[in-house]
């Protein structure tokens, strides 16, 4: 199942999407998938006359971990690390698809990295990785947008992950995919950057956000993004960005400065 | 003016606090001073009988920044940044006045930082230093706990920092103090730990607030924390922590471990 959060000029609400006859749909719900129950609307909207926002906006924290391929970590010219390189992302930096980008005004180098982000359902604290399964409502896609020269300026990440539509998230959440081997890539104005696979995390889904649950309590709506695979470049004023992951779809958001 | 935010065992609503003939009462108003207008109550209740919780929630963040007292640097045998170091704790570290401290099983050496926290009202984005004072609500006690054991070991301070319960904030928010030159300390079981003064902030209130909103919309209900003074020192179970800030109050909270 396919849930979009959605607007039509009206209040967001959600949908599910699906095909009939050769278009894509999205069936209105009433209700909110993390936090109440959900009926049918009846009303149904060709796919391509909705505006789609980000599936989810959470109320807590988006948790991220750097350097969960080990191609990537090449490529930043660092190690890969003895444990998981985690850190915060605040849910102000989440926009949805088609949102633009804005480059932040300190950073000329700012870098896309196309991750599978982990949607919580259910409030995880100290779980075992068995039990990740149960708390997780699907998966979308992000992109953890990165400053590198911020990044590499300072020692927390702050002004190079943390700036306002930094965490792009859709197109919507898909709850019927095991996200363990998934191709996952992203282009620029369509030229291939990254292509790799979910396979070649160091640590996979189950791992991470039980570990994840053992410092911090994972509210529903939370987020947790997986790293990202080699390929990473810097993104451009006037490009447009795709991540596409399989089995879920394609997260598409344009590159501006203000 | 004092606002708090309290329980007498019903639902979580707010008061002014106020001494009358040598006690102190809170007084309740209705609505909530970040989102709603607020009115009197009619209600009165001496401070003793309450619950004081945390004043805020943040719905979405806590910015701390790190070595924002020289004397503290210098203590942690690190230098001075040359720009302010940032980063996150997320709303689900926040506690309130005499909520347990919860040392996390993955630690051995947590230690206190006694940090003035700044209580956001207005949103803000890209303000000047000169505006920070139109987006502030008040000023309330705050305490960074840090896993130093963690923080060692980790790039990110992520295990180290943003913990269940490692950000406790109260009594209340003091909406007329001056924040440019206020005694701040923490004592521990009764004994000092920390003393020093607002006045030796590497960077003050507004230069902070003004940066951080440069990276990210600061929403009503953030807090920002603005750094520890030197004396910091590890904390053990059973022991009950005080932070205690001219003009403000004192935030008290015990600590333990499960």
């Amino acid at each position: 199942m396919r849930i979009a959060r959605f607007t039509t000029g009206e209040d967001p609400s959600f949908g599910i999407v699906q095909e009939k006859d050769g278009t894509d749909y999205v069936y209105g719900i009433t209700g909110d998938p993390l936090y109440t129950e959900i009926r049918p609307s009846g009303k149904r909207y060709p796919l391509e006359d909705v505006r789609l926002l980000s599936p989810v906006i959470p109320r807590s924290k988006v948790v991220c971990v750097g350097k969960n391929y080990a191609a990537h970590a090449e490529e930043m010219g660092t190690e890969v690390p003895a444990q998981a390189l985690y850190f915060l992302k605040p849910n102000t930096a989440v926009i949805g698809p088609e949102d633009p980008i804005v480059l932040p005004s300190y950073s000329t180098e700012v870098s896309l990295e196309a991750e599978l982000a982990v949607v919580i359902q259910r409030m995880a604290k100290d779980i075992d990785p068995e039990q990740v399964a149960d708390v997780v409502l699907g998966y979308t896609c992000g992109n953890d947008l990165t400053a590198r020269d911020s990044q590499r300026a300072e020692s927390q990440w702050f002004r190079a992950k943390t700036f306002d539509t930094s965490c792009p998230l859709g197109p919507w959440i898909e709850t019927d995919v095991d996200p363990a081997a998934l191709a996952i890539g992203s282009t620029v104005d369509g030229d291939l950057a990254q292509q790799g696979t979910t396979a070649d995390m160091l640590r996979g889904v189950p791992e991470l956000v039980s570990e994840i649950s053992r410092v911090t309590t994972l509210l529903p709506g939370d987020v947790v993004m997986t790293g990202t695979p080699a390929g990473v470049r810097p993104v451009a004023e006037g490009s447009v960005i795709d991540v596409t992951i399989e089995g879920i779809g394609t997260l598409t958001n344009p590159v501006v400065r203000r």
